[in-house]
Parts: C-alpha cells; structure tokens; sequence
C-alpha cells in the first residue's frame, strides 16, 4: 500500500521500524493536509494541469473525508503506511485515474510540510490564546489577594517582605515575555512551503502565490531549498517557544509544591487536587503540580532532542526528520493540557493568613529598618553597619512593616499596566 | 574588599571557588554597569534623596572611570570580586561618604540585572546587524551563481537538479527567520528589571520611570519580582534565540565542508583559508568550517545548560544564577565573532563547474522526464511507472535540463521578494 | 480503584492528566512486579508476619498471574491506574483478606522501584548479549572483506588509504567500550530496593537479605533513603549508557549513508533494505539507517531529559519520578529493536571494489612517500618538505600501495585481539 | 610557527579564531605530552629508526622539559599554537635534525590523543580516591549523628521520621554508583592510541606493544581507526562519568540549601561558609552550596554539548573535535575542586536538635501506627482505613517512635556493609 513500492517485498520488522507510529500522530494532521489538497487542487486546475471538472471532483471527495474526520469515522488503516496514502488511496478509489493526478507538482516532502506548517500555526495562536487566559487569571488573583503578606527569600533565606499580590502577577508578567517568542514563533511557521516538492520544485508551472492566498499565509517559503530546510527550524523552533512557557510554568510549579509543604504552609488547594499516599493515611501530596512541573521539565528537554537529530545533516530531505514530528505534536498536545489544567487548578488555591510576626521571619524587616535611618540622613552603608551590629547583637527589633511606593512594588502592584503589556504584545 | 564582608575570614580556597572568573567577564558589562550607575544617581536625585550636588558629583567619577575604560586603562584588581565593588569603591576613594550612597535604593542584584539587560540590549542589535549583512553577501552570491547548476540531493542521493543560486538564498533565506527570534529576544530584555533591589524593591520613593525612560528601555519589567526572575529567562532567551541562528550556520558549513571533499567538489577556497596536516603534505583542510561547525554546535548546547542550571530552583534570587553569566557573554561575543569570520570566508568562495552530465548525476532528470509525460496527458502515477521501468531496465535516458519557471524555483529564486521579506523583518 | 482513593471524587480531566499512559507502560513491568509480590510474600512469611497458608495462597495467586501474562490474557484494564493496583485487587478478589495483607511493609515506592531493577537487570543484560552479537558480526565482516581498500579520510578529504577491514572492525572495538559502560549500569541495578517503603523504611521486623537473595540481586542498596534515590540514578544511568551505544550506531550508520551516496559510491545493500520515493522512480534510498541514525540520536537525548526532570529536587519522592518510566522503557526497547535491525541488515551490506588509482584518489599515498624518504635516511621534516613540493608543483606521482605491518593497521587487523578483548569484558 | 605552514600568510582574526585558548588549556596535557614522547623515541630506538644516541639525546631533553614544567618555568609562548609545536620547536632548537625526528611515525592525532588518554587516566583515578574520601567523611558523619531525628518528606510533604544518620550515608551509599561508572570511564581511556598516526596507521614498522607497556597502558585500542575515533568518544564518557558523580552532589546540596533555611531550620554553617548581602545586613546565605549545586549542573550538561559537536560526523578526524578538548578538561579540573570544597565543607556542619513533636511533625507517625495495629492481627489495608479516618476526623494522636529494626532503616544503618561495598568496588 505504500505508493513507492517497487513490487519488492520488505521483511516485517524493518517495515514497523521505519513506519513507527506514523498512523497514530497523522490524525493530528489529517485535516491540514485535506486543505493543504484541496488548495493544490485549486491550483492545479488554475494553471490548467486540471479540468474544472476534475477540480471540482477532486475537492468534493476531500470535503467527504473532512466530514468524516469531523464526526469522529475517518480512520487510518493498517495497510496505510501514513495520513498522505489513505487520502491518495481514498481518491483514486473514488475517481480513479483523476484520484492520481492530485499527487502532480507535489512531494510528500513538500505534502507535510505545508500540514505540520497549518498545523503548527494554528495550535500556536491556541496556545498563545490559552496563555492568555492565565496571565489574565493570574492577574486577578493578584488583584483579589494583593494585600495578604509573604516573606520573600533569596537564597531559600528569609529575605524581605513580599506579598501575594506580587507573587501572583510576577508570574503573570513573566508569561508576557512567553507570548513574544510565540508570536516570534508563529511568524516563522506562517510561511507556505507548498510547491518546494522534494526540495528542489520542479518543472510544472504552478502558482505558488495562489495557494499561499488559498492557505491563508502570510508569506511564502519562496526559495525551495529553504522551505524544504524549514523541516527541522519550524520543529525547532515551536518546541523551544513552547519550552520558554514550559520553563516560566514549572517554576511556578515548584513554588507551589514547596509553599504547600508544612515547613512554609502559605497555601493548600482542594481535596480534588491532591492525592493520598498507599501507606500514609495523612497525606495530601501535590501531585498536579509536580505533574505539570515534571512534564514542563519534559518540555524543555525537546528542543535539544530536536537538534540532536537534524545536526550536522547536509541540506536535503533524510528519513532522520520524520522522527521530529512526534515530538513536536506531543509538546503542543501537552502544552495545551498543561495549561488548561494549570489555569484550573491556579483558580482553586487557598491563600493562608501567613504571621510575619513569628520570630523566624523577624529580620523580614532589616532593609526597612536601614532605610529608616537613610531617610533620615546616614549613608547607606552606615545604617546598613549599624543594623547588622544590632542583628549581630541579637538587640535588633523589627520596624513596623512600611509600605512600599515605587511601581511595581508589592503596595503599588501596576496590575492596569502590566494588562496594558500584555495586550499590546499581540502580533496577529 | 567584599562590600558584604562582615569581618570573618574566609579561606582563599573558599573565596576563588565563589568568585571564579568574574573580573574578567565583568570587563563585559563594565561600561553598562556605569550608564546604570549614572541613571540611578540622577533619578536618587530627583526624588531627593540625593541632593543635585551629590548627583553632579557621582556623575562626574563615573563619566571618569568610563573614559578610563574607552581608553584601556580600567582595571578590576585582584582586590575586589567583581566589576561593581571596583566602581563603588572608585566612587568613595573619591568622593567619601556621597560615594558610599550610590547604593541607596539598589542591590547588587538589579544592579547586575540591568547592566546584563543592557549588554544584550546592545548585542542584541549588532548581532541582528551582521546577520543583515551576511545576508547580504548570500544573496549576492546568488545572484552571482545563479545560473551554475549543482546536483540536489535527497538522503544523500542524486536526486533532482539544483543550482548555486538555490543554495546561498536558500541559507539567506533562512537566516530571516533566525531575525524574528532575535527581535522577540530584544523585546524580552528591553525592559527596565532596575529599582526592583533583591527582587523586592524598597521602601524608598524611588522613580522606576525615570530609569527606565534616562537608559532607553522601551518599558520596565514592573513587577519587581519578575524583573529579579528576567535573571535566568533573558539568559536563556538570549542563548536560544543565538542558537537558532548558530543552528542555520552550522548547517551551512557542514554543506561547505561535505562540498569541498574530493568525492564532492563543488566549491574549494583559497589557501589562506585552508589548514594543511602534520603529516600529509597534500592537505587543504576546511578547518575554518569545521570551526564554524563546532562552534555553533557548542552554542547550540548552552541554553540546555542555563536550564539545567535553573531549573526547579523556586522563585527569589540563588547564587547559581552567577553562573549563567559566564555563558551568555560566551554566546554572544562568541556568535558575533563567528558571523564575522563567516561573512568574511564565504564571500571568497570558489564555485566549480559541475557536470551534470556525468554518469553519476544521470538520474537528476528523471522527475522532469515524468512531468514531461503528464504535461502530454499522462497521470503523474502512470509516469512515473514508466520512467521507473526504464530506470530499471537501464534503458533511462536524461531528458534535456528543463528550466523551472515557478517563484522559488533554481530559475526564479525571487532575491528581490527575499530581500522585502528581510526588510520588512525588522521591528526596532 | 485507585488504592489511596480518599472518597473524594476527582474530575476526569485531572485524572487523565495523572495517570497518563502508565497502563501501558506497565506491561514492561508485570512481570517484575509478580516476581517481586512473590518474595516479598515469602519473606513477610519468614518473618511471621503472614502464616505459611497465606503464603501459599498469595504464591499461586500469583503465579496464576504469571501464566495469564505468558500467555497474552493479563490485561490491566481501565479501571486501574496502573499494574500494581491490578494486581493486588486480583489478589483481594480471589483471596479476601489475604490478599490485602500483601502489601504490609511495602509501600508503592520500593514496589515500582525493585520492579524497575529488575526489569532494567534483564534487560541491560540482553542487550549487552545483542551488543556482542553485533560485534561478532562485524569481525566476521572485517575478517572477510580485509584485503578491499577505502579511501582514508580526514576533514572529509582525502588522506591515507584505508580499508573495509579497518572500517568494519574499528566499530566492533568501539563497541568493546559500550560493553564496559553497559556492564557499570548491571552493576548500579543490581541492587534489591525492596523494603525501602516510601524511602524511609517501616517499623516492621522485615528481612530485607531474604529478599535480596530470592530475587537474585548481587546486594542490596542498604540505605532506605539511597534506595529511594536510585529511582532517577537508574533510570539516568540506564539511557546514559544506552545512548553511549547509540552514539556508536549513529556514527557508523552516518557513514553508511554517506558511502551509499553516488559520490561515494563504497557499498550497497539490496532493494529490500531501501526506499523509493513518491516522485522520483530512480531512488534507492538508505531509510533504515537514516531510521538507525535518527532514533540513535534521539536516545542520545533522553539522559538530558531525565536529568531535567530530576534536577534540583530536594531528596525524598516526588511525582516528577512517575515521567521518567515512560522514557527509560522507550530507551530500553528502542536499542534492542534498533540492535536486531542492525544486526541483521549490515549482514547484507555489499562492498564495491574502489578504484584507488582513480585521480581524486591520488594523494592518498602522500604519506607513505615520505615515509619511504625517512627509511632512506631523511628526517620525517625534511622528507614531508620534498613531498610536499612535488605536491604543489603538480610532479607528484603516488607510490605503489605499501603493505602495513604494525598492529591494529590494515594489513594486520589483530582480529583475534580484539575478540580476545570482547570475551574479557563481561563481569557479570 | 605552525609546522604545517605552507608559507601562505593567514589573517590574523582566522588565525585567532582556530587556535583559540589552546595554549592555556594545553598546559594541562603538557606533561603527558612529554611522558608520550619520551615512549614514542625509546619505541622509534627499538624498531631502529631512531639511534640509540640519538634516543638518549631526545629523552635527555623532554627531561629538562620535564623539570621546567615541575618548576613552573614552562611557557607555551604566543608564537605556538599549541603545546605540541612548542616542544617539537625546542627538541629542533637543541638537537637540530635529531629533533625533527621525533614526529616520525606519529601525527598530531595521535599525540592528542595519548596524551589525553593519560590524561584521563590519571585524573579518573584521582576523582575515584577524592570521592573516596567524601564517602568516609560522610560515613563518619553518619555515624556520629545517628540518633538524630529528621522529619522524612516525600513530595515535599511531612511523611514519616528519619533521621541525620540515614541522610548522610544515603550520600555516600549513591556516590558508590558513582564510583562503579568511574571504574568503566578508566577502562575506556586506558587504551593506548598512539601508534594510530592520523588514524590510519602508517607504512613505519612501529612496536605499538612496547609504547603500551611503557605508558602503563593496560591494553591498547588495536584498531588503528577505533583509536582515532576514541576522540570523542573517551571524552564522552568521562563528562558523562563526571556527570552522574555531579548529580549526586547537587542534589545533596539542594538538600543542604533548603535545610538551611529558616522554615526547615535543620542546619547551620560556621560564617566561614555563609556570606552576607549588600543590603540586608542579616543574610547568611549557603552561597557555597548553591555554587557547589551550580556548577554541578553545568557539569550535567557537558556531555550533551560534546554529543552535539560530535554528531552526525562521518568517521575521521573533523577540525570539530579540537573543541571538546576544552570542556573535558574543564569538568575533570572543577569536579577535583568541588569534591575537594564539598568535603572541606560538610565536615563543618552543625547539626540541630529537631523537634518532632511539634504541630507541623504530627503525622510523622501515623505509619508506624497502622503497622501496631497490624501486628496486633489487623490486615494493612484495614488498619489503613482506621487510623486514616482518625486523621480526618481530627482524633489522631502519635505514636512514640518506634525502633526500626531492619538493614538499613534509621535505626540499623548497616554502614559496616555500605564501607564493605565501597571497599570492593574498586577494581584497578
């Protein structure tokens, strides 16, 4: 069933090692290539290598398969070795000899590209739309629990006061440098790399202008070699954009593992977000967000695993790129879960009173304490010596908590133009 | 020399394993710390806390010590730990207890932040600059050799004709889209971290926009602890998107160092940039390629580094975070350097004459003798069964070379589209 | 169904997010886990804790278990999360409260962990037999295409004359440094974890050498907290050497792919072992070892992502630790299969007889000149200065091929060394 | 000063560019350079293409090379570009023809690689003792704390009592993991290469036995290809061996880090290892751990960074691999000084007095309750159930610890069996 079999039989085992998983993943991509069809279609009868009626034919029998992906009936067979078999096959069947020429002036090499490309751009603005949907969760947390108080660390030591105002949009503000490598991102895969064939286009006349309109691109890979190299930089690329927001959610993750721990005890969540232990009837384990910071953790490791794998490979199509797709549709898959679930999980948190009075948090305060001083006239290193002689001595007292002016300090959060940022980072 | 020293000694052995090779990396961010330092003083004095003598002052010293490091002449002594204790205490040698107060209302923390922020603000820039202008020389060439015709291949075999001219706009090309990630990596560090002191801010009235608007920063990074967590992402942005485009070049050279083997021969160099052997007098090794090659394979390992290295460390500043310094200064003044012994080598390269018409490259032609069956009527599948006999009986004879006339194709490469595309690119 | 189930229901969507695909995974395991269930009920009967009878009843149980497993009926259904809890709710079912009594003095940690060891055990076990295999092979290649010349490359040019004996048996000493590696990891999970519970150990007179002994372990890891620990040591140890193999793979199915390319043009192998392509009929492309050399690298990959996951975790189990079974099993039955495919298609290969006399191939006996000059009596200096001359000069002509003599050179492989070597690698 | 030179005068910036810090890191390798040669004449004297005279003239000189380097008084001038031209330079300059002699028979390629085989050898060995000695202290260490109580976590929660003593030697019992992958690092680089010339051997009848008996080789790599191609793979290994020893040291010092802090409060550090803040006068941070768990996470991701320069290259030398020289060498010289820090470090720590009866430590107990209750005849499961709802209903009470009786529980550390094993595992 493979469409370059030359009538020689392949041994078993080598056959479910070169096609791999291919059938499961296609059905990401059945739908991008059914479009990315129907435009070369349309294509193909503008530059008259089809009839209308072909065209017409050829599109209509795509559109039945569309429907029958959309309810859930489209499946790929084991006689088909990927997506791109069972569509030619499904055609050819239908429209006999017109079912064949739909594979005229197209690679498969240039086929999958242009649906890992629709593909691609289409899940990053999700992602891009998912990301902002927790900024925005974000920042209302921080707004609702602005006043409640934490002490901030450096180093894991008690350092000075924070709060949880500015904990929460911290990592809102952070997202926000996430959402321009996405746009970045997305600027690279918006590029129509159909036509490019085998990476060298070929000698039909085709319009490429046209199906970079009919696709809805914003530009073309022109140069052919180039959109053909673009096999391996889109994966690359899109995997290391997802990583950044992978990176910026696994610290998150790791903060809220550590503030439910009872050595800090700042937060808890719900009953259904934890998980019991099979010998400890006590236990009440974050098991949600160690799960979403290992996965994110997971997620930053495919970038490098994308390089591994295309370095130092001369330019051209090798079989060695068939292998990055799997891990490009599985950090989109994941990304959009991880999200999903950490914006529905982040909205349940219980916030706790935290006491800064207690006597470990007691030098929260010795930066207020010097400034104090330097208001009053001393340099900054003098009060500084004489703060840290009172420490020494064990004579220090805490001054009263001050707050704290300045923009984006915890008493004056900038949460309107931390929004405003954000917004206005959208490219698209 | 320690600002922090609290007068207990520390073992020396202790002491070169904390500071490691700071002074020296620090010479790289001198000049910024500086510029920083300036614009601290006057927005201290703005709010009053400095009086306008002070900040004259202070200014003065600094505008000195900047002279000296124009001219060669600033040294960090073995004396001090790093780059800012040098300044500082420069400032009070000089100017006693107003020098000892340019540290009101800062940390060595976001006086680190923003003295790195503005280093890669500045390289950023220059390394986008030169990606330019090798872009330029690429597609100089191109047009240069655009008619000279190369054999493309596909997993390593002859597969269809290719041309000079596809090559270098194919890599041009490519290098446009490494230009998108640049841009969001200057979007990412062109924000103000400075004011946010341990990751905290301060109890001081202190002007963040003054700052941010006195050093050019587009916006600030307002949260203050995130602009104390842009320690880690603008790293690891800045390394990646390096990367991106050190994974553009390191593919180009494995083409040129494949394409200068005996078995290739396509292009040679002059000698100045060939290496010879200690043993084989006959050697004209691409060692300057191979170079390239490792080098941006090297750069291409260095954001998996900074995350391993900050990797589930919960949120506030750690001393790992020191250690990502060393390799991004190594990732930035690395690529410039690469970009510039590229930009300068390609441009000297010899291309051969190929003949196609060698047996070996015989089966270039077989897609254009298939397309030339369907342009007479023929399903692509049905000619293809047809050519593929003759293959195979050894009766195949190559068709004439076609000229390709679709946009992108050997015979159209569309420079002039390309060269839009990389105009438009720019954002800053 | 879950065995911590607290009676609070938990949304689906959080649930798929935890229990991932560990159903799956976890047929790699049963058997590991039975055989382990099986000590530890004879050793909880050792120490009293269950009656003789128990015993018994859980061991047929078990073994019942054990058959269905063999014979492709054990299925864990959905309902479980995962095998450990399959199996004993099949033990309750059949048993009642005997069947509960297994899991006293164990808790799922040291479950997952002794059954992780011993499937690792076996399995680095096999593939270090398959890995002698493939040795074996290569020797018997090198032994039979000894006398057939190669071009020696360096820098990819042309160098000194080599042979398929070099290259065929060069890898099989390579692969001699696998062993040694492959071996290390036997030893690191040779080791019983079983009775460290949830890493702390219980109160419970357990008799952990009991244990050690029936499962066959060489020691046990003593510690309870190291033995918790080893989850990630293994696992990281385990693909590390794994993709020490992989790297040897990779690097000899790159040059396979390249000396398979027309300008090459060293070997071959039969059309079954090739691929054509979707529009070019002449293709015979090498897509099993492009296959080998991809998924090599990709295993290269995944001790990087282990230690992402694991990185910076504070001691002690956290769920981070579930995401690393997924990708050791993957890395283990990946090499085997990658091992087996290997095996059996370089049997296949077929060496071309290369013409060293062919000009391209001209300098290759530059060395072997000047080496004539020195036994004439001239200084290795001054003789590489003649023939270098002659080189430049365009005078030189190639003497004839000279035979080498030293040991492990081209005309005396010390074949018999080497297998010598291999026999002597094996410790366990 | 290049031996190789053509007398074509090469840009400067090229220059810079391909020798890099060679010079600075050749130091390192400087000795066995010599070590090498000395074997290589006495080797070139036994075949006879050396005199006696001229043999005992060449050892005579590396000798003084020898003494200078012990001295201190050995430069690599900027005039070199390496090491290797530097002595070569000084032989010629005392012996004149005899000193040109000394490359005879060998390459640049295989001197390197001889000389970091030695390397290696010698420095595996010292990193095996050093780690040694870090297991004792900490044996020891366990020893004297080991009735001290710790609150053992897992996913960060309170989960049952442990105790200093289990977390000391649970670190020393892991580093002898680490030890056995050491032991295979040595096994790879003590393989003699030299005799392998430029990787193809060469037409001299050399006596590569006699220069493996004379380095102290235990063997060598015969295959004259295998040995250049242990470039790489040598150094592979050896980061990768450095690595698994890094992650067991980083994770204890995350441990320590987090100990440290207040909300633990578990352990302090004489201020000899602590170090201040600029502007909180208070701080004693663990900046020595967090350096220690820094760059132990750099030296996690070196071996990634030499698979990627190393990847995907044909067999022969690349120009590529003169890169991984630099950071194999880096990872041996920081592991020596971080184990020497570390164990410099731990000694000194002070150990509290923690009190588990507090609130938060409450439910440490809660296992060693269910197991009362199944000993008095209740099946796990049952007594599971009961003491869980006494934790949900609030009614919980403690038990008083228990003893834990078996190997390796808090109680029974077995360091006796942990040293045996430790003891054994050395096999050089």
């Amino acid at each position: 069933m493979k469409l370059w079999d030359k009538g020689i039989s392949i041994d078993k085992k080598i056959e479910n090692f070169t096609v791999g998983n291919d059938r499961e993943l296609d059905m990401h991509i059945a739908k991008y290539d059914i479009t990315a069809s129907k435009a070369h279609a349309k294509m193909l009868g503008k530059v008259e290598i089809l009839t209308s009626e072909e065209v017409k034919d050829i599109v209509k029998e795509l559109e039945k398969l569309q429907k029958q992906l959309e309810q859930g009936s489209f499946v790929i067979e084991e006689d088909f070795e990927d997506v791109h078999s069972k569509i030619e096959y499904e055609l050819t069947k239908s429209l006999g000899d017109t079912g064949k020429k739909i594979h005229t002036a197209r690679s498969r090499n240039d086929q999958v590209l242009v649906a890992m490309q629709l593909y691609f751009k289409e899940n990053l603005q999700e992602i891009y739309g998912k990301t902002e949907s927790l900024i925005d969760v974000l920042l209302g947390l921080a707004e609702e629990h602005q006043e409640k108080v934490l002490p901030g660390y450096t180093h894991l030591q008690v350092a000075m006061p924070s709060s949880f105002g500015l904990w929460f949009s911290a990592y809102a503000e952070l997202l926000i440098d996430d959402l321009y490598l996405l746009d970045a991102g997305l600027k690279i895969v918006d590029q129509n790399p159909l036509g490019s064939a085998a990476g060298y286009g070929s000698s039909f006349p085709i319009d490429r202008e046209f199906t970079t309109k009919e696709l809805g691109f914003s530009t073309m890979k022109y140069n052919v070699v180039a959109a053909q190299m673009s096999r391996g930089k889109s994966e690359r690329t899109v995997t290391s954009n997802i990583a950044s927001l992978a990176n910026t959610l696994s610290r998150f993750a790791m903060d809220i593992c550590l503030y439910m721990s009872q050595n800090f005890h700042f937060i808890t969540f719900p009953d259904e977000l934890t998980t019991g232990s099979s010998i400890m009837p006590h236990k009440k384990n974050p098991d949600v967000f160690e799960l979403i910071r290992g996965k994110c953790n997971k997620l930053q490791a495919i970038a490098n695993e994308m390089i591994l794998i295309t370095n130092n490979l001369p330019s051209g199509y090798h079989r060695d790129f068939q292998l990055i797709k799997e891990n490009s549709i599985y950090a989109v898959e994941n990304i959009k879960e991880i999200l999903d679930v950490f914006t529905h999980s982040i909205a349940l948190i219980r916030v706790k009173e935290v006491d800064l009075t207690d006597e470990k948090y007691k030098y929260l305060f010795t930066v207020d304490s010097i400034n104090d001083l330097v208001m009053q006239g001393k340099s900054f290193r003098e009060a500084y010596k004489e703060i840290g002689g009172q420490v020494q001595e064990g004579t220090y007292t805490p001054a009263a908590s001050k707050k704290h002016s300045h923009t984006g300090s915890k008493d004056n959060l900038a949460l309107d133009e931390i929004t405003r940022k954000k917004n206005s980072a959208k490219d698209f």
